[in-house]
């Protein structure tokens, strides 16, 4: 597989014609500002106004382990990463509780977890073909997903030392100055950052003739789960889903995406703004514009998880409000 | 009535207490953002920790007609305020829409709809005793309200024309200039913004003797809405019970209820910021970040109801989320 079909954009007649029904509802135009933008870009992915509401909003978490860790990039040991996918299956992890809260379901995929991606400071991250391998799990999750039903996607990631190569990619994609979008991950210390901006630059001077090859990329500065989320985001578009980002992990994989996919991110809303410098690059470079920004820095996908409620919201007033005529009010 | 008891703070114990369970939780210490203050504020407000979810959140809409719309300052005619009573109460505006995706209630208060308060621009707003009055109802309405069961008030408003007064009493309180402060309401042209700023400036020249004083401004150059949403929001506080401000409107009569129960401001969230700038000017001078920003400037309380998800689910981590030892995962 891996070579993606061309995506279909949304509806723009169905947008268009949604905007207009915005334009009737008993408030002044434009007045629920972003949330009439939400309403006719999930409208325009349905390819019906009014939308319906989500039935099976889903969350899928890709977990993976970084070899990258063995250079001191993370404030937490690597072994966490096997221990948190125990507590998503328990339900006691902040995206389980905040899924729920937001009436989506969870779903974790172990992609790497227990046999890191290599250390990427010094080594390919991948193999050839370990590297198309995941990058068509992603796409068959995405496919599985939607097949049963799925009709919003939210990406997650869990991974310690995942934001290490996630800067890595967004860098190298937006040829950004590894000082400029290092952050401090889980909550390194200075030492830990200097480190972990010394592996980005190792890992950019790596892929330096890659720049312009997405698949590349993530064989040599990425990781399994990078991959997979990257073929996840890029089918969702494919399969005509509505996907909301998350943070810079899933952003980073957004990106690859889009190159592999183009107009791919026509089918994605930014959940959120998270506190790491690489994800406002990101979005940037992919024109989208966060729903909130609540200085989240946890990843799983929580900060789109937290988006969700407004993204119902913008549903329901479109789909319910009553128009001017319905009402009998008088306007300019 | 009138003279408010002392406002008693939020449980800091509480607060402590809710921090440091925060601080335990499966992630990164502070990775939730907003949401860990949102929890802890929460906490604090209800006096125990974990936080109990929302069973009785209640928005309340004041609504009220305006003399000053004889001045040419709003896009619709005053009769409009009347036809959205009606609208209300059929469920078919956007507050009733938004309040029912958040799992809220409404209920709308007419304080002053077909009878105007008095056109600020050239008389007082109210009388003495319809300040006072007006003041005990929304007092009144917010007891009311908790011995109902509320455990989370929103304030919400609705009334052509009320962006006017609110603009004036922020304007006064602030000490801003007229041009800095006034907005575009529900949609005004130049041509009214210029009408509206002009009845903002001979509004605040009739109340230049009375800017330190809470109720003669409500009287001078409010409104009887305007009046009774002070007094609700101060009430809100002296019960102890948490709320979630809207936008221009209720902001200024917020403004308006921290002079008259000092500290009351404790117990509120800014659930927004609307795009009038007089409410960006409330809320820097109550020292309150909004939650969300989405360019809303609706009213009725919809920014307020957008945003309480997102509080429910800061609740919802704190309350559910495991700890590292629950979850046996090592941290440093």
């Amino acid at each position: 597989m891996t070579g993606f079909p061309d995506v279909v954009a949304p509806d723009q007649e169905v947008a268009a014609a949604a905007r207009a029904r915005q334009d009737v509802l008993t408030k002044p135009t434009g007045s629920l500002g972003r949330l009439e933008d939400l309403s006719v870009w999930v409208s325009s992915c349905q390819g019906v106004c009014p939308p319906r509401p989500f039935r099976r909003p889903r969350v899928v978490v890709f977990a993976g382990d970084h070899g990258v860790t063995a250079a001191g990039v993370s404030a937490y040991p690597a072994e966490v990463t096997a221990q948190m996918l125990a507590n998503f299956d328990a339900g006691g992890a902040a995206i389980n509780v905040l899924a729920e809260a937001a009436g989506a379901t969870v779903r974790v995929v172990d992609m790497a977890v227990g046999r890191a991606s290599g250390n990427i400071a010094v080594e390919d991250a991948l193999t050839d073909q370990e590297t198309v391998d995941a990058i068509d799990a992603g796409r068959r999750i995405a496919d599985e997903e939607v097949d049963s039903g799925a009709d919003l996607l939210i990406a997650g990631d869990m991974g310690i030392g995942n934001t290490t190569p996630a800067t890595t990619l967004i860098a190298a994609m937006t040829d950004s100055e590894p000082v400029a979008v290092v952050g401090r991950g889980t909550g390194v210390d200075d030492a830990g950052w200097a480190r972990k901006t010394a592996a980005v630059r190792d890992a950019l001077y790596r892929a330096r003739t890659c720049y312009t090859d997405p698949i590349a990329l993530l064989r040599v500065c990425g990781g399994a789960d990078l991959a997979a989320l990257a073929g996840f985001c890029a089918q969702a578009a494919v399969r005509r889903t509505p996907l909301l980002l998350d943070g810079v992990v899933v952003t980073a994989a957004a990106l690859a995406a889009e190159r592999l996919a183009p107009g791919a991110r026509q089918w994605w809303q930014a959940g959120h703004r998270s506190t790491e410098p690489a994800h406002s690059v990101a979005l940037q470079r992919l024109e989208l514009e966060p729903i909130v920004d609540l200085q989240m820095r946890l990843g799983e996908g929580t900060g789109a998880a937290v988006a969700l409620p407004i993204v119902r919201a913008a549903v329901a007033a479109l789909a319910s409000m009553a128009t001017f005529d319905d009402a009998g009010i008088s306007h300019p």
